[in-house]
C-alpha cells in the first residue's frame, strides 16, 4: 500500500543525477581533476564574505530565541519588507511586503505558485527545453503539463504553436529566463508578444492566465545583455526567485514569491500560499537564513567566472563545428549533438571523461547541456578532451 | 481562477493564531507582562549554547561551498548516519542511515509520511484531541481524516471505537505521544494494545496499516514518567521527529523521518520521500542547520522550566475545581472548561487577560488548552487572574 505515484517515479531515474554519480565514481578512479563534470548546476563560487559575516554577527549578537523562533508562515515581516523595497527600487514596480511570500528556494516558490492559481485538472504550459523538475512540480499538484516545442534557431518562443495550445483550461504559463538549459535570455520582443497573447487569451476565455516566472538566474547576465523584468510586461505575473545561484546558497533553501502589485488577486495569492504551506508541511523557510539574506539583498557572489567559462566554451564549441546559440546568462550552454541521438552522444563522451547531459529530459532531444559552473582551469583542461572526442568519434568537423 | 480549496481555507481562521494576535494587541495596551498568553506552543527556553557554538564554528572553519551547498534530497549522508546511530543507541533498534530522511521539522515529516503510504481517497485515523494541523496535512494530500472520539478519563485511546473505525481503506494511523494538547503520554499498555490491533487488522485486510508517530515532545518528559518508544511496539512505524521543541529551534525547520528498520518497505518509503519532495519543492532542509544539529544530537535545551510550570498550574487548576488529567510531558495542559461551550469560556477569560485556547479545533469541545511554555514568573503572576476569573464568572467552585 505504499503510494504508487511516487513508487513509479523511483523507476524513472534522473539522467542528471546519474551522470553526476558517474562523475563521482570516475573521480575515485582517475582523480577529480581529470573528470570534466558538466552535469550539475551547482554554483562554483563562494557566497559573498558579507553573508557569512551577517550570519556570525546574528549568532553572536541577537537573542537565539528571536533568531531561531518561528517565522510567520508568510515570512518574517522585516524580511518581506526589505525584499519588497529592493524589488521596488530595482524594477520600479510598487511592491509592498504584502506581495512577498518567503519560500524554500525557487522550487518551493514554483510549487506554491502552481497550487495557488491552478486547480487540479487545469493546464500549465511550459516551453521546451525546460527544467526537468517542472514536471513533478506541475503534475504532482494535480495539473496537466503541456509543452510548446522548442524554437531551435534562437531558443525564444514558438508563438504559433503556443497560441494554439492555449485553451479554456489553461490556468498558467511557466517561463524561465535566463533559461536553464539554454542560457538564453528572453528578449523584449519575446516578452511583449507573450504578454499580448496572454492578455488576449485571458480576455477571450474570461479568466486570468497567470504567468509564473522562474528567475533564479536573473543576476547571472553576460556583458552587453539585458534581462528584462518579466513582471513589467504582464500584470498577472508571479515572480519565483531563489538566492541559490546569486548568493551561492543552494543548500539553505531560501527564495521568495513576489506577485506583481498590479495583479488584482495579489494579496489573496500570497495569503493562499500560507494555506498551501499547511498542506505540504512547509511552515516557513529557515529563520536564521531569512534574516541573513535580508541583510545582503544588494549583493551577489562574484559571478564573473561564469562569463569567462561561457566565452571559452562557446568559442571552442563553434570552432569544433557545433551548432549552438550563444548564452546571454546563467551557467549553461545547450549545443546540438553531433548525432541524432544525444543519449548515444553523451554515452560516447564518457569515454573522454566528459559528462554532458542529453537534452531529452529537457524536452529537447538531439541537444545536450553543459553546466559550466566549474573552475575555469578545468574548463580549459577539458578542451583537449572535447577536441579528442569530436575528432575520434565524429572526424574533424571543419 | 485562484485555487478554490486554498481560497476557502482563508475563511477558516485559526483560533490559536487569532488568540495570539489578540495577546499581541493587548500587550501594546497594557504591557506584555500583564497579558497571560497561553496560546502558542513556542519554546520559551534558549537553545543550548553548544548549538550556537557549532553554528559559529562551522561558519568560521568550514568551506562555505560545503556548508551552503545542496544537500542530497534525502539529507546530508553524514547527518543521516549520525541520526541513525543516535536512535540506535537510544532505542536499541538497528537504524541505519538508509532509514532516515531529513525533513523541515515534524510538519514536513508528517506531510511526507502521509504521501508515502496513503493513496488519495484512502483513510488516515487520528485520535481526538489532536493537533489541528493534522487536518491540512491529511486532507490536502487527498486522503480522508477519520477521528476517534476522545477518551476523556485519561486521554489514552477509545479502543472499541477505534477498532470499529478501521476499514479496508485505512492506510495509516497518526498518533502523537507525548500529546499536544493534553500533555498525556501513551502508556505501555496503550501502545501494546494499539500495536496488536494494527497487526490483526493489517492481516485481516491483507495490507499493512502504517503507524505514523509524531514525536516532537519526546524529550519533554516529567519526573517519574516514561515515554515508551513507539517504534519498539510496531514494526511498520514511521517516526516523525522535530528539533523545534527539544533544541528550541522552531524557525529553522529541522527534523527527520525514521522508518522502523524492521518495516519491509523501509528503504522504499525513504526513497519515495525524495520523490514526494520533488512535487512539493522541498529539495532538502537547510544544510547549515542539518550540520549543526548533527553535532548536538545528545543535547536538549534546559527543559526543566516546563515541568516547574506544569506543577504550579496543575496544582492551582485542581484547587480551583477544574477537572484535569495531569500531563506526563510536553508544555500543554488540557482541562475541562467550567461551562459547556469552551469558546464562550475562553472569550470570558480574555476579560482577565488570560489567553486560553478552546478545545474545539482539537476535536474536543468543552475543554481548553494552556501552552505553558512561558516564564515561570508569568505563570505565577497569572494565578491571581485565574482565581479572579473563576470566582467572578463561575463563583467559588469549592
Amino acid at each position: 500500500m505504499i503510494a504508487s505515484t511516487y513508487a513509479k517515479m523511483l523507476q524513472e531515474k534522473s539522467v542528471i543525477r546519474e551522470l553526476f554519480g558517474y562523475a563521482l565514481d570516475r573521480a575515485k578512479e582517475i582523480g577529480y581533476e581529470n573528470v570534466f563534470d558538466y552535469s550539475l548546476g551547482n554554483p562554483s563560487v563562494e557566497p559573498p564574505r558579507e553573508f557569512t559575516e551577517s550570519l556570525i554577527r546574528l549568532l553572536q549578537e541577537e537573542s537565539p530565541m528571536k533568531l531561531h523562533g518561528y517565522s510567520p508562515t508568510l515570512g518574517i515581516p522585516s524580511v518581506r519588507k526589505k525584499v519588497s523595497q529592493s524589488l521596488q527600487e530595482r524594477f520600479k514596480l510598487p511592491y509592498l511586503a504584502e506581495h512577498i511570500f518567503m519560500t524554500t528556494g525557487a522550487a518551493g516558490a514554483i510549487a506554491h505558485a502552481i497550487r495557488a492559481v491552478v486547480t487540479p485538472g487545469e493546464e500549465v504550459i511550459v516551453f521546451a527545453p525546460y527544467f526537468p523538475e517542472y514536471k513533478p512540480y506541475i503534475t504532482l499538484s494535480g495539473a496537466i503539463m503541456k509543452i510548446v516545442p522548442p524554437e531551435l534557431e534562437t531558443f525564444q518562443i514558438q508563438f504559433d504553436q503556443f497560441e494554439e495550445m492555449i485553451t479554456d483550461k489553461t490556468a498558467a504559463v511557466l517561463i524561465n529566463t535566463p533559461n536553464n538549459p539554454t542560457g538564453v535570455v528572453y528578449s523584449d520582443r519575446t516578452l511583449k508578444k507573450l504578454a499580448k497573447i496572454l492578455e488576449n487569451k485571458s480576455e477571450q476565455y474570461g479568466h486570468c492566465i497567470y504567468l509564473i516566472s522562474d528567475e533564479p538566474y536573473r543576476e547571472i547576465i553576460f556583458e552587453g545583455k539585458i534581462a528584462p523584468c518579466v513582471s513589467s510586461y504582464y500584470k498577472d505575473t508571479i515572480m519565483c526567485y531563489s538566492f541559490s545561484k546569486s548568493l551561492s546558497l543552494p543548500g539553505e533553501r531560501i527564495g521568495y514569491i513576489a506577485v506583481n502589485p498590479f495583479c488584482k488577486e495579489a494579496e489573496a495569492i500570497i495569503a493562499m500560499c500560507g494555506q498551501i504551506s499547511r498542506g505540504i508541511g512547509h511552515n516557513c523557510p529557515p529563520s536564521l537564513i531569512q534574516l541573513a539574506v535580508a541583510e545582503n539583498l544588494h549583493l551577489t557572489s562574484d559571478l564573473s567566472v561564469y562569463e569567462t567559462n561561457k566565452s571559452i566554451l562557446y568559442k571552442e564549441l563553434r570552432k569544433l563545428g557545433f551548432s549552438c546559440v550563444e548564452p546571454g546568462g546563467t551557467f549553461y550552454i545547450f549545443p546540438k549533438a553531433l548525432e541524432e541521438d544525444a543519449q548515444v552522444f553523451s554515452q560516447k563522451a564518457k569515454k573522454y571523461d566528459l559528462c554532458l547531459v542529453p537534452g531529452d529530459s529537457f524536452g529537447c532531444p538531439g541537444y545536450f547541456r553543459m553546466a559550466y559552473c566549474i573552475d575555469t582551469e578545468k574548463v580549459i583542461a577539458s578542451l583537449e578532451a572535447l577536441n579528442r572526442f569530436v575528432k575520434e568519434e565524429y572526424g574533424l568537423r571543419k
